[in-house]
């Protein structure tokens, strides 16, 4: 296969993205077929590109003969059945987080994915794929900062979406941490507690900025702090303090500017311009496997239900005074 | 009185740096007296000083027609005895952090400084001084980022002093936060917990580092990181996340390197380099008070003592397993 | 046409990086053969790539029916005759700069290039399409540090590759902000001079660094920095200083290191890992254009013809001690 | 003496600084006397200093029996005579600079201060005082960038004082420069060249920003801007490229603020925040010499007819379009 047949599950503004950078700069792929429950949004998507079909029916688009591999980028309640129903299908599955909202479901997901020893569901933890981050695992592998002691995880952003909730805090964003400190690591996350100082004021009935502390395998302790409602921009930070030194991720900037007494560079309003990279080079990644016949490099369907166990103790905790809470990753 | 004629008790690193200090630095001060157990080192201390003596008695010292103020700089266990003698000999005094190794202590100070209601005793909490804190503060008041919620404080040094415990972590490290914390929030510590990752190799029997998290009582909350063999460099960060914005303590550096393939600035490998201004701007603080006959604008034994009830309550945590424990400062 | 067949001409550093970028990273293009007068050093380039051929013929190559667009990154004398020949063949031609090594053979080409009046010749300047070149052009655009006054390009590199000459520094280095400059202020250079300190020890019989002095009709002035032997790192840097402020590339780092007292971030040893976007991107864009029949945005034969005047310009004055030479783009 | 005795004569801004920092930062000296034509203005720039006295006659004060030390700050037409007149009293001069608007005048003081061969005068060029030009000079000593071959000086400011000239903008500004280069660089300018873009808008019949080169003896180049009515701030640069690296002065902050999408520092309106420590510590070093009787550490009088010799090159070339113009320092 020199070239790979993708159908995108999913037009908002995720699915329309992957659409765009699939069709625009990925090597190796085309975008077949685009579904939504929307078909008209699947459509408006889909808008120029040649060949490209819209469907209302994501199962159509899963089922269709010109459709070698799927991106699931619709409804998170819908991640974990079309990902079954594409593993069924026989189509590598690349399935945007969370796997599934609750953790019974991911199960489900991970147990049936080995049952159909198919070609195997890739999770979008794209953070993987961010040349920082990867610069940052690659530091600390080396040694730079010696064994990792403290990390302090930041994920800022300027306001909640509508419908936010103080899970979905957890499980939506820092969800992505959840995985990345493992991953940057090499350890499994232990332990769990959940707190929060009072809400800022624009956070209406929710709990926002929220502070976790995790425990990995290796002894290390991080912080994770999640803040839907920063209000400045879209800030994304990770730092790491070991045993000879520290490593952070620097401030994305390319252009300085000196104007009206200040020395500035600019943030984001959202993740786009921050993780384009990563997206982008996660979907190329996920593309050259299909092509070359190897192994997904990416997150897969296990590490998925991980970051969901992590989530779930989070949540727990949150529930329970902020108390310590141990992480159970359930037997599939 | 135009000039004040301070003596100094302690010629260690830190009682010599204040001897030099004052003589070379502060307008209106001269030392006229240094006393320390050890009459040889206070003779060194003094140098070529020309009207300067040496005494191996610090009672003496504050005694000494010759001594208008009094600086003590020696051991921690002989703060609040010295801090006493000098307030009853009706002299000004300027104790370095800690007021007393023991809350007890420090009530029985802070009862007998109200007793013989003199000059009264300032506590070295010289972070009030630094101009960069006192910008933070200052853009914090202002409103830059909007109402606190989140603080974050960094405390790494090279290496631990030799005798160094987890104790005197908190009591002598940590207890600079718990003074830079509220008076940068206007808002007192009320409920600390205490947690640590694994120890660093190099801090042998030692918690090191150490993570603390504080709640203040307007609903913000912060960690303090104390890292005594952080190995890199000696390194203050304060970063305050508020409504609005974010507010941080920028790295010092004058000078930016290229040199073998990297841009870089230097860290000092203590804290003299780092707060030289801040303890010059508060020993010019302090002189300036006693020769306009003005109140001491500097952190008063009050201050000291609401610092080691949080220093108390920290260590409380540590010693049960990191639960949480309320703040509680001792009626005087 | 929905993929692009593409020849590239010249196995070196340059060609090699084109023939891996165009296969793995860019969207539409396939490389089908690769020719270099060595034609093991082709073969090996092509390496484990499937269906891509060696030949040790430019010019078959060129006439290749299965080459549908021509890259030239062979030898700087060899430029002008392939491009030719692919613009007769009627292939779109991608050649790195400089265009020709002499001006004559510019107008050569250029000439030749308007009377076959066939797809065009696009030009290597890369810069063009670095995002962070892109972000500053757009904020001067903007208005951002309004009307450009002042100009500052510094191109530095470890040390000059074998065979550097004065005329070299000038023609291969410098020649990419001959372009860069009038781009970003959408304004002609009309007048050089040349300058330069001593020269660096490392530079055995060069002229290194050099200082060049550009005057564009806008009337902004700019120096241009080239020191091919500095060390330290490679490192481009472009400040503009305007009516109401500044605006400066920012220092690209994507991870801060705290180790041995110093805050450092990497310098790259090479142009590669500064310039794998703009390279990547300005293949895109020219596929992109081929694939949708639209004019290539890159920059043109007549750029590169232009950036030669000045180059010479800058030669001349370098012979003449220095003086103002104006400069004078030939007729076509 | 234990203390100094010092009259200022002037009390504009710059006087007015200086008594200030004087009377309250400066150990071992007290301000006893001002003067300034207009005395009114001197006797609000004492305000409530006890023992101080104002004058109208600046030669009162030179002769006055409580002044041990003069620091001249009245307007630059009045320096040269009032320096002289305070060596022929026998009392030490910090003179601000220029010490004199022509270099006539300069040789005639310098003459002066010889003959009498007294205490001698001490110039107000103070960055050599400021503690990032001193790393940085102790940095290129330490050869750390190597041997220096490019240096880079930038002098920007919000607007251009009332009554700015194109010749004010070298000897009362750029003469910062003339002096710092060969401090830096231990080797005297040899020879410059002036050079201009279009000026701002901002600038109402002035050449506005300026660019200057200099040649020091040693074979380095420098670019020197200034630039009076830059607008976004008081932003003073300084970088060396040489034979190993690069060094420069890092843009001062001491804190980072994340608002409204950006990350910044700020600006000071003028020089004051920039250069306060440089004008106390140039006070304290002046005091200090006088006190212990050692030569003062200050730029001489020597030193400010360098820097004029350097200016008046400068300004003839600026008035014969350009061209280089050696530097001729006159015998005295």
């Amino acid at each position: 296969m020199s070239t790979v047949r993708i159908g995108v599950i999913g037009a908002g503004i995720m699915g329309a993205d992957h659409v765009n950078t699939l069709h625009r700069l990925v090597s190796g792929a085309v975008v077949t077929m685009v579904a939504d429950i929307d078909e008209e949004r699947a459509a408006a998507v889909i808008g120029a590109l040649p060949d490209t079909r819209a469907t209302g029916d994501p199962y159509a688009l899963i089922s269709d003969a010109e459709v070698d591999a799927v991106v699931v980028a619709s409804h998170d309640t819908t991640h974990a059945d079309l990902s079954i129903a594409a593993v069924r299908a026989g189509k590598p599955v690349l399935c945007e987080k969370p796997l599934a909202p609750t953790l019974e479901e991911c199960v489900r997901v991970v147990r049936e994915e080995r049952r159909v020893a198919g070609p195997g569901i890739s999770l979008g933890f794209m953070r993987r794929f961010d040349p920082a981050y990867q610069e940052l695992k690659n530091a600390v592998a080396a040694g730079v900062c010696g064994a990792p002691l403290l990390l302090r995880c930041v994920s800022r952003g300027v306001s909640a979406a509508p419908g936010a909730t103080d899970e979905l805090s957890i499980t939506g964003s820092a969800v992505h941490e959840f995985d990345t400190v493992p991953w940057l690591l090499d350890s499994p996350i232990t332990e769990v507690s959940w707190h929060a100082p009072r809400s800022t004021g624009a956070a209406t009935g929710l709990r926002d900025p929220q502070l976790m502390m995790l425990r990995t395998a290796d002894g290390a302790l991080t912080t994770v702090e999640v803040f839907l409602n920063a209000g400045y921009g879209y800030d994304i930070r990770c730092e790491v303090a070991g045993e000879r030194g520290a490593l952070a991720l620097a401030t994305p900037a390319r252009v300085i500017t000196d104007a009206a007494r200040a020395r500035s560079c600019g943030y984001p309003a959202d993740w786009r311009p921050r993780f384009a990279d990563a997206y982008r080079l996660q979907l190329q990644a996920w593309t050259d496997a299909m092509v070359s016949g190897t192994p997904s490099p990416l997150a897969t369907a296990g590490d998925g239900l991980v970051a969901s166990a992590v989530a779930e103790a989070v949540i727990t905790s949150m529930r329970n005074g902020g108390r310590t809470v141990a992480v159970q990753v359930p037997e599939v």
